[in-house]
């Protein structure tokens, strides 16, 4: 128990009974055991099973963990995209107490590698078509005792480099589908997300079961999930636990939908999903929802979907956007959060007294981020620290605080910076209106966001000054109509080397250090 | 921490931040400042503010108790109607670490100096229509230092013989409007709610903040409760804290509604504020629903009340009753619960597949107690303690347990009988059908069911059969049209007694010991 905190009369309520998150699953296994559970499989192909069957899986696969040699505490690397099979293993691997490492199969391999290492993960589950985002990382990893490849095959048809290694099916087969799961202490963590920063390599958010069960209520309550709804997981599960959607669903009981691997070029994938699925709840970004938009506007009959909600995340929602879902019975709801967070913060809802406004306020008002949800303690500040006025124009810097809210980073001296008397420092720069709407005009920290992910402009400028003949170098967001920004560089070189020196000679020097993606789209010298 | 409970790897999120029912109003003043708060005066006129104002007065109020001298830990008493100032109490009183104990005006009163003195209060306050309810006990309370008189009236225009006695209006008056809450230890009573059962006095169940605050989340996302609600506290705030409604709306940023005083005889009070107010979430049992809608059947104009969500619990719904709101746009939702489950248990709503049903099978599913909140386990056994099949004809008994379920009572020996393994036992005889619905059948414990209070039948035996005229007797519930169920007492005089005692007689020898509701309605020598 902290300093300052009140002890009062004793309660005799269940207070030791402790929050863990296999009790969704278990609990919709019993009491919802029939709903559908559906998975895009990579051949384009439909997975369906439903909770009684995953939670069987789960089962299985606990006891699988356990003779793989997972011990509760265990970090265990998970590179999948958002299927069937990366939801039994955040049950399973939590449910023995284990972490569920998410491993963000976007960031440059070497980051890849410091995160599994600063991690110790000790196993790494990674997808078959995953494979080369690990294997040429795999003689730098210190900790890794075992690899299990996600794939229908059998262990014998693997083909891969990794050792010891062996496959998901497998490692179920065997195993019975009875596992007494323990009650695990609620201030264990569920699951880790690595984030970028301004300052360099990924820092570690260990979410608790706790932090990560009153997410999960307080979100589907805020979206009024039901068991009426079929809720698709189109966040990258690696991604702040896919803002925990898909925990959500079997909350409440709703069907519930895995994309797949997608990308921004295959969202027609999605398309059909929520088209044949009948989908009422999707979580996604502009930067898919866009693209998305245009396949339905192209079909010949075009799609009607009653009572849908998308939340939408990352960047502002263009409005032609909003409207266009709109027509089609869609409501794009604007949500704030980040991967300290867990990640949901604000939620852009619509107070009663907003009926009086104009068709175009209320428009401008749905861009905004919204409102904070029950339960967390936000500030905006200025540079001395005291809360901004409500006038919806001064900018202050966004400080939250809470139950679900990350309070250090893990094992991390830069924690310092982010974290204020148990508040974390955004970095975002935010103002609040008069009927208490947050809305996010910029970032303080230099960050580049491209389609939904950050791009560090800091360590693009080093990368680039490490060049021997490089002066000076800048490094900015250009905004870019689908991937929201992208970096551009401005680049000094030094006075004898003007000439000698070419654009291509700086992107083949940095090229090693960053995905191709984070790379600038325009170098100037 | 408790003995089997597993750690795992440390987390980084603010496990330590405790959860604090005050949270949900602090936020409400903050992010719905705006949202009205109403509540109906005895006189019937209506008293308006808003959750901004509300907050003030609660911080204006903790000064005030802490003034009063209450600390940490302490019970304060209320016997109040549904109001803004009970409201404002719970607030308040657990805000400052303190534990609002709720005392029922309807049980006898040498069973409330029981409740006062079993958990002993140090402070009481009472609305100036119940003082009629602490007067004639107040000599028998031992622990009691003060009390408060909640009313519109100064301190000095009281007429009271309680002592030393103050106004609520005056020692809040010139208190300052701020209050810095501490974070209070989540494991700590909120408030206490004693519960009768079948072997006599009251039994003590105190609601720690924790349970309190799952409780709240979960049900109003169950309920699909939002900002867009009108959401009335119509159960008894001193019943279970009235489901705890009255935290749901802030939670959401929901208008919320205070019924004040009402009786079986004045629901017309209730349907007046529906009707005014928008009412859009209420909740309460058939003895009051019931009467309720022959209200309204017999408005000039009928009322549409579009979207309305009737939580109804205590008694089976009658088929007549939910088909009649139905007519009117409302839906009649069964729940189910119990003090010691904080209360909510499980509630009926349709699944999907349900759809395949014919109209009246329909209804005769909505009758019954429905599906478990997830979170909660429940399990129904027979004699054995097995688990009994799920074919909607085996009957059990209901086990309960999670992190809002009550795991003793307290300080009281009889807490061995009700709890097993962490489970509290119900009491109740369930089956539950393929789909997972629970119905409750029956009783195992002894308890006549009277509009919503239970009335102890071993009680009533064991007095009756304390007159030294009298060799046997036995108590049952006789149905009732509006009741549901009222005492039937069968009487058998000792020989040579018979002819000599009258039931009036009984009557009157039993009668200290009881309120006039709880006598047996009939009595056969």
């Amino acid at each position: 128990m902290s300093v300052g905190i009140v002890k009062g009369f004793p309660s005799t309520s269940g207070d030791d009974y402790q929050l863990n998150i296999i009790t969704f699953l278990k609990c919709a296994a019993n009491t919802y055991p029939e709903v559908e559970v559906i998975s895009r499989n990579i051949d384009g192909s439909i997975f369906r099973y439903n909770y009684y069957e995953a939670f069987q899986r789960v089962k299985k696969l606990a006891n699988a963990l356990v003779k793989l040699g997972v011990k509760p505490g265990d970090r265990v690397g998970i590179a999948e995209w958002n299927t069937h099979r990366f939801f039994e293993l955040y049950f399973a691997i939590s449910g023995i107490g284990a972490v569920a490492l998410e491993l963000n199969p976007r960031i440059a391999g070497i980051d890849r590698a410091y995160v599994i290492n600063h991690a110790e993960a000790k196993f790494i589950f990674v997808a078959e078509t995953l494979l080369p985002i690990i294997e040429p990382i795999a003689d730098d990893l210190n900790t890794v005792q075992s690899y299990v490849v996600i794939t229908d095959k059998k262990s014998r048809d693997l083909k891969t480099d990794l050792a010891p290694v062996k496959s998901y099916e497998d490692i179920l087969e065997q195993e019975p589908d009875s596992y007494d799961f323990p009650m695990i202490d609620e201030t264990s963590a569920f699951a880790a997300c690595y984030t970028s920063g301004t300052t360099g390599k990924p820092k570690g958010v260990f979410v608790s079961h706790r932090a990560m069960y009153l997410h999960t209520i307080m979100i589907s309550g805020m979206s009024k999930m039901g068991l009426d709804d079929v809720v698709m997981q189109t966040v990258p599960m690696f991604h702040a636990q896919g803002w925990g959607v898909f925990l959500c669903a079997p909350l409440v009981g709703a069907k519930l939908v895995f994309s797949g691997m997608y990308t921004a070029e295959t969202t027609h994938v999605l398309v059909d999903l929520m088209v044949s699925e009948k989908v009422t709840v999707n979580n996604g970004a502009p930067a898919i929802y866009m693209p998305m938009l245009e396949q339905i506007r192209s079909m010949p009959e075009k799609p009607v979907f009653p009572n849908l909600r998308m939340f939408s995340g990352a960047t502002e929602p263009p409005l032609a956007m909003m409207k266009g879902y709109d027509e089609l019975g869609g409501n794009i709801i604007h949500a704030y959060g980040a991967t300290e967070t867990t990640p949901l913060v604000t939620v852009n809802l619509l107070k009663a007294q907003m009926a009086d406004l104009s068709e175009d306020e209320k428009w401008e008002l749905r861009k905004k981020q919204g409102l904070p949800v029950t339960g967390i303690e936000m500030k905006v500040v200025d540079a001395e620290g005291k809360d901004i006025p409500h006038d919806g124009e001064t900018v202050g810097e966004l400080l939250i605080k809470g139950p679900w809210i990350t309070t250090t980073y893990y094992n991390d001296s830069r924690s310092a910076d982010s974290f204020t008397d148990g508040y974390w420092k955004s970095g975002d720069a935010a103002t609040i209106d008069k009927n208490g709407y947050i809305k996010i005009s910029d970032r303080f920290k230099d960050l580049v966001k491209s389609g939904g992910e950050w791009i560090s402009s800091i360590d693009l400028e080093n990368s680039i000054m490490a060049h021997k003949c490089v002066l000076e170098a800048t490094v900015a967001g250009l905004p870019h109509p689908k991937w929201e920004e992208r970096p551009l560089a401005l680049v000094k070189l030094k006075e004898k080397y003007i000439g000698k020196v070419t654009k291509q000679d700086i992107l083949n020097f940095i090229s090693p250090n960053f995905a191709k993606w984070q790379l600038p789209m325009r170098l100037f010298l």
